[in-house]
């Protein structure tokens, strides 16, 4: 059968259920703690932070599938289905054997697959008639979906985008702005652990930490609201499922089987969402794949982090989270360029990583922007630098495919476009882009700060 | 039969051959005209600026149905078929009985349609073994679509951007020189006609018109380069007929048949090939179908131009077409935001339009960005500000339907997105934005200029 450039499912085909990758995982992420008792996280106690409905689902890790509600539906079929594309002319410019197809989730303003989530969460907390939502961004990609989400739906929103973010990207502002949302850089003196930090570093550029701090400050401070995040907890890694779960289901239909699933990832949703559906096979035992997580060599949390209890955010506000961490202190390096800021990694990738069930590799930006370009002269779409870390390394495997001439199929996710990334493009373009690499004594640093549990 | 949010051909359904609707037409198009002689231009003497086969696509005013080259359906398949949308959010919202529909073209990295004629003409140069391509970008789109054509076939590009744009979207600029072209913002020192326009006016934010002058003298100076255009000429029309093929292959598909069709106009390259096909069957008198062409009231060049020959370019080096225009003297304010600057009109719409078989109507910036916004936060798509265009006025008809009670059945096109354009996004936001309308004084006093034919 002739594979199409792009699969679109129809609508009857996309998933009316959510996939809870937890209920076929034997042993289980480990659970949230309070901080102040080391104790689990009671659903009371999360839900003084977090919508009802968003904590059932942080807390199920037994019900396989879970329904999308109606509402959401019809707001995934604005944008969704995203395209499963085979990158028939990269193969033929790569003279690779290799099969390479890519999951496209930037088609939307947002620009990314983050949208997946934002709908989900705003929704949840519209139904729980709650006055207002708060979160933070990095790079943006987050923070413009949850303000489209919130738009569409009506929720007064506030982002605490990270510092260096805000400054780079004005237009994402802009984008917000346009969609309702008010937007404060982060650290900043609107919050109490704001201050702190800022009176520490006034100078602080900012980090995920931070802003995650702030965001969940200002939730619990103001009356109906709560705080959503968009990456890392299990409720997320839910919502995205419908990214593997639509590349499944296109996959299926043309008898496609991927060898290697790649995925960029910073806190794990996407590369979760993408994987959630094949893990699950793998895990009951149907079929095998080779998973990789790539990150980037300033923020290589699975690769050289610790498998440990830690905090979720800088000011040590949020629960504890078992996970692959730098410490809740890491900051890499402004001169990074973009997201995949984060210095933890989702509880459930990281208990999956920890039981060899996927591999991870970590790419200096020079040679992801490297990739960014070629693949943007090839197949037309200018990448965000996140998805650019999985083109590097399906590049990597297609050009290892030439080699041995084995025909392996190889899926990746293409999170994003960089539309609102050129500021880093023209570093590269100009050859003014570096690397870097934290030392040993750097995260040995941040990992000494870790609590004791 | 249920009607999906999003209608996807399938490749088999893309089509396969351009369609030229000057075939259909009675009375013709007028010809170019040598600005020496005022004799229609020949092929040779359209050779020395233009591609070979782009001319005989110029000239070719009997043929209906022109074949597409297989390498550009290669490259049409790595980002087409575009959607055609059913807006039932929108329509919800309004709670109007009318369907809406849009064929939305921004799904590209270049952001809007212009690909579609881009890879085309340098597909053309290609095949005649030519060194390069000049051309000359407004507010970046038709630039950034060029370069990622030529950056897919190995072509050097060079590129005029309109002065006022490159210095509102230095991100634009990024993308092409991300795709590897060289950007010179125009009016420019570097050709003649350059350095007499700034003679004149040294403070000249500069104009399409002007771009193209600069473009085509670099052009003909420059052995083995062409230039290329991507708007007004028949030939860019026939190339962006894919999108009224798309979508009316869509729409007979699902039995739907659209009462009224509406694009922005700027150059009328997306109104152009959105109509054709429709227009084409209208003309054989198998349908009826009500048009109309959106301008902003800023360069209103359907609703208060004359129709009369006019050179294309403000340097005079052009060939004179026959065509409704401001005189090519007329410079819109610079406050007017995005593209849709272009003291002409294509021909072949402009004839279409003196023959009654189409409406115009200008619309202020405001009132459109008003209808951006709104569609925004419904719709989920930001729109391009000439997109937003033909939003207004898509709007404005469901309204009535709303008042009136009918049904009827609107498609409108929405040419890109406006994430390039965020710095007038802002100005809305911060209710900077005015309206500018020329004078009638204003209009009187570059159409006093037009040649004498």
């Amino acid at each position: 059968m002739k594979i199409p450039y792009k699969i679109y499912l129809n609508e009857e085909e996309m998933p009316k259920q959510y996939y809870n990758v937890r209920a076929d995982m034997k042993k289980k992420p480990a659970p949230l703690l309070n901080p102040g008792t080391l104790q689990p996280m009671t659903a009371a106690e999360l839900e003084q932070v977090f919508c009802k409905e968003l904590v059932q689902q942080e807390l199920d890790d037994t019900t396989p599938y879970i329904d999308i509600p109606a509402e959401i539906l019809s707001f995934y079929k604005m944008y969704r289905p995203s395209p499963l594309v085979r990158a028939y002319e990269l193969e033929k410019k790569l003279g690779t054997p290799a099969h390479i197809y890519y999951k496209f989730e930037g088609n939307n303003t947002s620009g990314s697959h983050k949208l997946n989530s934002a709908i989900a969460q705003a929704y949840y907390a519209k139904k729980q008639g709650l006055k207002g939502l708060t979160t933070e961004t990095g790079a943006g990609q987050w923070g413009t979906a949850l303000s489209m989400a919130c738009a569409y739906l009506d929720i007064p929103l506030h982002v605490f985008m990270v510092k260096c973010s805000y400054e780079q990207k004005p237009f994402r502002r802009e984008v917000m702005r346009t969609y309702g949302a008010q937007v404060t850089p982060s650290p900043s003196a609107t919050t109490e652990v704001g201050k702190r930090i800022l009176a520490n570093d006034p100078d602080c550029t900012g980090s995920l930490g931070c802003a995650i701090s702030e965001a969940v400050e200002c939730a619990v401070t103001n009356e109906g609201y709560r705080y959503v995040l968009g990456s890392v907890l299990n409720q997320v890694l839910l919502h995205q499922s419908v990214i593997g779960l639509e590349t499944k289901t296109a996959m299926d239909k043309y008898g496609i089987k991927p060898d290697i699933i790649i995925g960029c990832a910073g806190g794990g949703s996407n590369l979760g969402g993408l994987i959630s559906p094949f893990m699950g096979a793998q895990l009951r035992g149907e079929a095998q794949y080779q998973f990789i997580a790539v990150e980037p060599a300033s923020c290589p949390s699975f690769t050289r982090g610790k498998y440990a209890y830690d905090f979720c955010d800088t000011g040590m506000v949020c629960p504890l989270a078992k996970m692959y961490t730098l410490g809740s202190s890491f900051i890499p390096s402004a001169n990074h360029a973009g997201g995949l800021r984060y210095h933890g990694m989702s509880p459930t990738l990281s208990e999956l990583y920890d039981q060899g069930l996927m591999e991870a590799r970590a790419v200096e930006q020079t040679s992801v922007f490297e990739a960014a370009e070629y693949f943007a002269k090839i197949e037309g779409i200018l990448p965000a630098p996140e998805s650019s870390h999985a083109i590097r390394v399906a590049l990597d495997e297609a050009i290892k495919c030439r080699e041995t001439g084995e025909q392996k199929t190889i899926l990746f996710g293409l999170t994003g476009t960089g539309y609102f990334d050129m500021i880093a493009y023209q570093r590269y373009n100009d050859g003014e882009m570096r690397d870097y690499i934290p030392t040993d004594e750097d995260i040995a640093a941040s990992l000494s700060k870790l609590p004791k549990v």
